[in-house]
């Protein structure tokens, strides 16, 4: 095989290196244009191309990730595509984090998803369907790891207030391993009217408290559900808890203040599967 | 009130600075003594303070801190430790971290509990009784996450075999917020020994693997039980996934390859604590 580093290979060798490829030159490159963004992490790079290959923009990656991503470096000569094996602290300029684990694509973002395409996923009111709501919720690793844990159990979307700043970064991305790809994430503008679209569509509203709520081992779960959850430390708005139709508490010793989002989250998506298969 | 970063109080003010307060001076230090580490977080001191003050050494914290941290700096006084009211920078290198959240202790190590003590809190065999090993997981923020879920659900024991890398670092403990001060600690040499001693006691082990395990929603859970975490990637060594007296997953739709760690047993601590109080 020829050196994939040197991108001379023979005409037709998956290494060649394409006319677009990114210069060696890291600066100064030219701005992205704001519907991409730079993608990390092995498991969320292979699931982002898996997904959606025609949104590929550029690869960059170490040499000791080249057999790994084999058929993503052939659909770049394919499709003409940039692709170009660089350094570790390359990696770690390219993504502003040490945790790349060798490869960063550039992609086209995932279009937004309204919350009428959302509903008219799930739309026979008989199934049973489980939704998510992050009120507050700040940390983009909170929302990677729930999103983790929402493709694990089958979770087809997670609902964000516009003015959230939450947003779907590489970091948020890399930590959900891939499952940033299974979950679509719709924003909303106005509250109380996709609190009513979601009502009349036939899901209950849980508001998920650290304390005084239904226990949530013995409490009755409707089968179309929206689990909302509140930012740490301050929680979730009032109006929001006083919207909702029960009010869910994981029960614990009281050691510590509250349970992390995340962990929150799985353990209440655990309890609903062993109620309902998604 | 006096400032109290002038350390000019009147005698008895509870801001006066001791003669051993750090100095301004960011360098150099005395090494600190190898039994000491530096804690930081918010709910990760007051939690350390709470349990141990007599373990406290000394103590760096923004003036926006000074009202939550007053028991403590009231302590310090009475007791001739320094304490000193420092920048955002200071406190970023003191911690080695922008997520102190405004504080930093300095404390004596909790001491090491061996296996024996740590069977001995829970010696009847009738009582339910719930501990983890963890099997190559190497990850601060992993065990900082599984503490803090461990705590919540008043679980006391967490081993460690020896040869892993893993310490309760200040990053460990600041993700733990107070959970690592309710949860001990036990390395194990000898993990052959340490399994049968555990059997001994009446514990049951119980292997978590991504796959192909008892679903843990309809599984028999014993009453004393060790759950076993591998590491991310590798996954647990198969002398003790062979070891193991069950094996136990979590269903999914197989969508991402596996869940967190951390999320794994938030889920595995929920279902054993909804058959069992600790």
């Amino acid at each position: 095989m020829s050196d994939p580093r040197s991108g001379k290979g023979s005409t037709g060798s998956p290494w060649k290196r394409t006319l677009t490829t990114p210069t060696s030159e890291s600066t100064p490159r030219p701005p992205r244009p704001v519907n991409e963004q730079r993608l990390y992490g092995l498991n969320a790079c292979l699931a982002a191309f898996a997904k959606r290959p025609d949104d590929l923009r550029k690869v960059w990656l170490l040499e000791t990730r080249l057999a790994q991503l084999k058929a993503v470096l052939a659909w770049c000569v394919k499709h003409r595509l940039g692709y170009r094996v660089v350094e570790v602290g390359d990696l770690d300029k390219l993504t502003g984090s040490r945790h790349h684990e060798g490869v960063c694509f550039e992609m086209v973002k995932r279009a937004p998803m309204t919350l009428t395409a959302l509903l008219d996923k799930s739309a026979n009111r008989d199934d049973a369907s489980l939704l998510v709501w992050l009120d507050g919720v700040g940390n983009p690793h909170n929302l990677g790891a729930l999103l983790r844990s929402a493709a694990h159990f089958g979770i087809s979307g997670v609902i964000v207030p516009s003015a959230s700043s939450l947003e779907l970064s590489g970091a948020a991305a890399r930590v959900a391993e891939g499952g940033a790809e299974a979950v679509d994430i719709v924003r909303v503008d106005d509250e109380p009217r996709a609190i009513a679209a979601l009502r009349a569509a036939g899901y209950a509203i849980a508001a998920t408290v650290p304390r005084e709520g239904l226990p949530v081992h013995d409490a009755d779960l409707p089968a179309r559900l929206v689990l909302v959850f509140g930012a740490e430390g301050e929680g979730m708005s009032a109006s929001l808890i006083a919207a909702a139709d029960l009010r869910l508490s994981i029960p614990g010793s009281g050691v510590v203040e509250s349970l992390n989002i995340a962990a929150s989250a799985a353990i209440l998506f655990s309890e609903y599967r062993r109620r309902y298969r998604l």
